[in-house]
């Protein structure tokens, strides 16, 4: 039974749903239920004060990455801050221009885009068949020896977290590669690399951000932990302005707080629409530990796109993997609709 | 005599600074007077239903590129957006990375910050003993012949605007060269040579921000309009999700807005300075179309310094300019203690 606080939320995103028309937009992992500044009492008291004509100041920016430090158990040098996750990753890949990425295939094609805007050449290692982080793959990297590897954990699309093993091997067998470990999706997997920091002080970064869990995606915030010499030189690239007043007094806000109830609702989510969707006939769903979930048609070519469009389901497709959808949780009447469209074989 | 809507604002000014202790912060030429969301009832009205969960899509951008454009007068293909106008600066600098940059000397710093932060060189002409632009400073980049010159109009820290039948002499002397208008002051200063784009549709741009006349310096708000090669460029140096929410929301009120109230006081105030200071004995001001002054101390070596340390101004200073000082116009309050600061003048 939905508490109370969850079913405002519900109800908040049937009002906003009925004003739209009636799209469903999973296809880009938001928390599903509507965030508003009403969530923040702190943003409602503070709000109104903000000055928006001043500059934020170093003092500003600092008290953020303190809070962000302490929210990662870590001291604030190996700490920096972001407009989101990918403006952190832009500016690394800055630091690494002309240089190598190695990336995971499937895996975030945000990387590569970030790399080949800075110049970055990037290349790839293949995951299993079942989208697992095996030797084969980790052979490849051994032959590219990439100065840098990003790894998205959970991995992006395939919502699996890697076997925590394999990574230590693959960082092992790398001396001199740099690794991150994006951990966007923490909140949803509860599984983190964190502690591994104190093992690599050089050579391995953890990310992450406040645009999954805590349903901040509008706001862009984003945050790292690695390296001195590499928050540094991320840092060296942020512009004497690089951050507004609003994503700082937001940020504050939610470090002091949690998105627990929401965050625990989209993973009972998860889990009943993997419970439903398990034994589907023409239909493969991959085990997830996020908040979405990869998918394979196997029914007759095109039914699962056919089906999505019909419902007014948008979704991720994937150019380089025909057949496979991504497809965020979302809030119990859109998983309904999902579910509807899915489950209502006929045809197939 | 100031009217009821001024009133309020100066009020404000004196509020927050008695809560603050007594520093008199103008050295960032902000707009003095707070600017608050209740300044814009389309912020009060549509900011609690703002979703903080959701990325801003590819329409929210395009709705505000299309404003800008309206605003300068253009074509949305000619106009891009920035996180405040450094943003849109360094990725410009990424664009021309690898080549070289010609700035002037006394100029805004940054320009050679982000110059040196996307590995981009950087030429400098001096200007007049006046602080004018001249046949020498022209001189001085025909021969260096840099790809790219960025030209603050008025400049910054010196207040005046170039004389525009040299800027169109630079322009035409340099047909291989990049020129960038920063008309960041051009609210303060009323002129513009925004008429040049027609003129110089492959090799001309003007930059605008909201940060200054507009009061906006921390919603970090720039644009851009210029050749739409260069637009492309910045463009696609966009990050996927490059834009906050809250920006583009406030961009919308602004731009269906204006700030001339304000911007009139300090153009009111700034002449009243002027006035008061130009015959000033040991102290020598330059004249500003702008928001702030240019000044060099006369009298006894390190008197200006001081009197701003006593008087808790906070100004800004230049390393290659020393005895040389900026300072914002700031509130009718903040500028009584600047006056009493530069005038009683015993001592000196």
């Amino acid at each position: 039974m939905l508490t109370k606080k969850l079913q405002t939320f519900e109800k908040r995103d049937q009002r906003l749903r009925s004003n739209r028309g009636e799209e469903i937009r999973i296809s880009l992992n938001e928390m599903p239920f509507p965030t508003y500044i009403s969530d923040y009492p702190e943003l409602i008291e503070r709000l109104p004060t903000l000055e928006l004509n001043r500059y934020p100041t170093l003092d500003d920016v600092q008290k953020i990455e303190r809070l962000a430090a302490d929210y990662l158990g870590c001291s604030v040098e190996r700490v920096c801050l972001g407009n989101g996750l990918d403006d952190i990753l832009f500016r690394m890949m800055l630091v690494f221009r002309g240089k190598k990425l190695g990336v995971i295939k499937p895996g975030f094609p945000c990387y590569a885009i970030y790399a080949r805007q800075a110049g970055v050449q990037v290349c790839t290692a293949r995951l299993s068949t079942e989208f697992e982080l095996v030797d084969a793959t980790l052979d490849n990297f051994m032959m590219e020896k990439p100065d840098l590897i990003v790894l998205a954990y959970p991995n992006n699309p395939t919502g699996n977290c890697f076997d925590r093993e394999k990574i230590e091997l693959l960082i092992k067998q790398l001396p001199n590669t740099v690794v991150i470990i994006d951990e966007a999706y923490y909140d949803f997997s509860g599984q983190s690399l964190v502690n591994l920091l104190q093992e690599y002080p050089d050579r391995l970064a953890i990310t992450r951000t406040l645009s999954k869990g805590w349903g901040l995606a509008g706001v862009r915030i984003g945050f790292m932990a690695g390296p001195t010499w590499l928050v540094n030189s991320i840092r060296d690239l942020e512009l004497p302005f690089h951050f507004n007043n609003f994503m700082l007094l937001v940020a504050e806000a939610a470090f002091s707080s949690t998105n627990s109830l929401l965050i625990e609702e989209v993973v009972s989510q998860r889990e009943m629409i993997a419970s439903l969707l398990k034994n589907h006939s023409f239909l493969k769903l991959y085990t997830s530990q996020s908040n979405f979930f990869w998918c394979k048609e196997l029914g007759s070519e095109g039914w699962l796109r056919e089906r999505f469009v019909n419902y007014g389901i948008k979704v991720k497709t994937y150019p380089d993997w025909p057949g496979y959808y991504r497809f965020s949780v979302g809030t119990s009447e859109e998983n309904k609709r999902l579910l509807a469209a899915l489950t209502n074989i006929k045809g197939v």
